[in-house]
């Protein structure tokens, strides 16, 4: 009899978890998302500032394990899971399971706020990728059309909330685009006077770096134009603009890269949960007192030896999937989960062309060398021949030629009997 | 004093007559669209089979422009045309002209039931082509989800309403889907069970060719598993099926591939349309008693010296394009406009893999080299290096692998708060 292994969530963890169990005879895998691919995170803000296209950094799961005639995928949406009697729920089925893998991720926290969504997307889906990029863009053209310079100042100001990695990159990108890809392109307006704004309620940008390497990116943002308002909270966030600190700050895009919340199915996990909401979880990566689970990346609060808990990176979620996966095998096998330790292989973030910062436990470097670790790094991790090519061939024609690949402002409705207005 | 040339359009006619003038020291040129970016209509159906990405046949127009400073690029919605004043409005602005070049090209025609719109998505746009995307691969995931054989059997039938080039390039590409791309990806269903139904009212596909050709075009199709129904008139279309002649098919999917209408700016115009609403122009491109107007491309009705008038195609669009710009030329050096002249080169439509049919004046073929001398021209004609490189390297890999490159389901709704249901 086989052993059914349901996992939620085709993300870095959840692929791997799959990955470990897919060559198993003795193991039946479902792997359940809301969406028919998996997405590559970590370049999706280039999707938003118009350098990749979506499916550049998307792949079908069902292509990813098309040769395993054991991996079932299906595309659902879970509601609840029935721990006593192991099941998951969907909308429309249930799946039964022997072990389960929750690997569901993150999605935007606005600290109580949620109307603020509305005019500050974040950055967590292809679909908020290209509003996101839709608004930078009509921004620009509706600026080219302005005659009142206190509108066309308003619409060429663009607050980013959140100095973490996705908000520098946010950042960077808008002040190089504005810079560099549009310059030639409009003659109303000169696109280099763009205003981007950086928001951070700490003291510094990326705080996970060592302090020197934040300062440099910094000074690298500053450099491309970027203005760095830390210590700064945001209080009110509304179609005209964002209030920061005591400031209202006149803006027409407004960016939200700030807070994180696991997936809602935490809650209904019924299980403990840290102060952030994710599902605590024991050194073995599963719930206490339920072994047969599993919770790992952005979803789970690990805690470590020294007493921190692991952040929402996807190293980390790539590596608690392989030893979720491992585990499973081991129990099947009649052995002893073992402890899930971490890896540290140091993190980096990319601020701009040739510009970028890394550390590792024993390194720490920027500029040019940085960018082009960064630039590897994210190629190799990429899944799949042809996404490598392509984000590689795009990235290699950008830096020569300046350009961005998929400058499309793309309406929302597609009905022909209701025609999309340029002007709204 | 410099000639001010309004452009309404950036189609394959819009661009070719504003090239045609760029160059020009005594002309401003002013081009208008509501897209940001020129399109490129003959690969769309790939973008909606997931083949291409909408970036790939897309470009941005103020980047095809930004060498020349005497072109001005404007976002915006044309509203009406004041012939008396000689001004273009917009909802926020107006434009001066001393010529002006109409080329909006076409939308679809329900013949009078928009309301089928809804449950039958035309191709377009862009925003079309995704959402066809959508529909054709949901159909596929929640057809795997289905226990009910009769509900199964729905979700698998795709009816395609129309046998001109469009639903022959869309029949074929969704039969070769099913059965190459998708086969090993399922486990529950079989793909290749996939039923393609092509509804054409006349008594063949692609009439507009040859008959031997149309002939071969047929059996190609049918050799891929399309069933193809002539002589068969749409009655009805629901969210449950399509009502074909007597027979109501039910189908999840239905696309309209059947009638095209010109741009609602033809009606604004008030000037003599032909039966398909087209806008009557003379031999010079121009509106009788207006030398200033020139209409060309899909939106205008250009009647030969044998009594037929041009259909609505690319290579018709590029021809009337330059040669508006030449009239316009000719006009401010002080001479006489001369006679549109179409050079016919050729027509051709592609079925699927290695399958095409092309014909000349002198020649008709089809098969291998039909479908190389396709593959040819479509990459020739696309603009800039980065969409040729990009476009073809998509076929290469998709012709060795049988892959598709962009098989995304992307929603609707970008909101987080508001979450997608999988099963919608």
């Amino acid at each position: 009899m086989k052993k059914s292994v349901v996992i939620v969530g085709a993300g870095f963890g959840g692929l791997k978890a799959a990955r470990q169990l897919a060559k198993q005879k003795d193991v039946q895998i479902t792997i359940i998302d809301r969406r028919n691919y998996h997405l590559f995170q970590p370049l999706l803000y280039q999707v938003a500032t118009a350098g990749l296209s979506p499916a550049d950094i998307a792949t079908p799961i069902r292509s990813v394990f098309s040769g395993y005639s054991n991996v079932n995928v299906v595309y659902g949406n879970v509601q609840s899971i029935d721990k006593e009697n192991k099941k998951v729920r969907t909308i429309d089925a249930e799946y039964p399971y022997d072990y389960l893998i929750l690997a569901c991720g993150a999605k935007h926290s606005y600290f109580g706020h949620n109307d603020w969504e509305e005019n500050a997307p974040g950055l967590k889906t292809l679909e908020q990728a290209t509003e996101i990029r839709r608004r930078i863009l009509l921004s620009f053209e509706l600026a080219e059309k302005e005659q009142d310079p206190d509108k066309r100042k308003t619409l060429l100001t663009f607050v980013i909330v959140g100095g973490g990695p996705t908000g520098v990159e946010l950042a960077g990108s808008i002040a190089e685009i504005s810079r560099y890809t549009l310059e030639k392109d409009f003659r109303s307006i000169d696109p280099s006077r763009t205003r981007v704004i950086l928001i951070e309620a700490g003291p510094r940008v990326l705080a996970g770096f060592d302090e020197s390497l934040s300062k440099k990116a910094a000074r690298d943002l500053e450099r491309l134009g970027v203005q760095i308002w830390t210590s700064t909270r945001v209080t009110e966030i509304t179609s005209e603009g964002a209030r920061l600190s005591e400031e209202f700050v006149k803006a027409k895009t407004v960016i939200w890269a700030a807070g994180v919340q696991p997936s809602s199915l935490s809650k209904a996990l019924d299980a403990p949960l840290d102060r952030q909401g994710r599902v605590i979880i024991n050194s073995s990566l599963t719930l206490e007192n339920h072994p047969e689970i599993f919770v790992i990346g952005d979803q789970a609060s690990f805690t470590q030896p020294d007493g921190s808990t692991l952040p929402g990176l996807a190293p980390v979620a790539m590596q608690q999937g392989t030893h979720a996966g491992r585990n499973i095998k081991r129990a099947i096998a009649g052995d002893a989960y073992t402890d899930f330790q971490y890896v540290d292989k140091g993190m980096m973030a990319t601020i701009g062309r040739k510009k970028a910062i890394a550390q590792t436990t024993h390194l720490k470097f920027g500029g040019f060398m940085a960018w082009a670790a960064w630039l590897f790094v994210h190629i190799f991790y990429l899944i799949g021949f042809k996404n490598k090519f392509f984000v590689f061939f795009q990235w290699a024609w950008s830096y020569i030629t300046f350009k961005r690949g998929a400058r499309l402002i793309l309406d929302k409705e597609w009905r022909s009997n209701q025609p999309p207005r340029a002007s709204s």
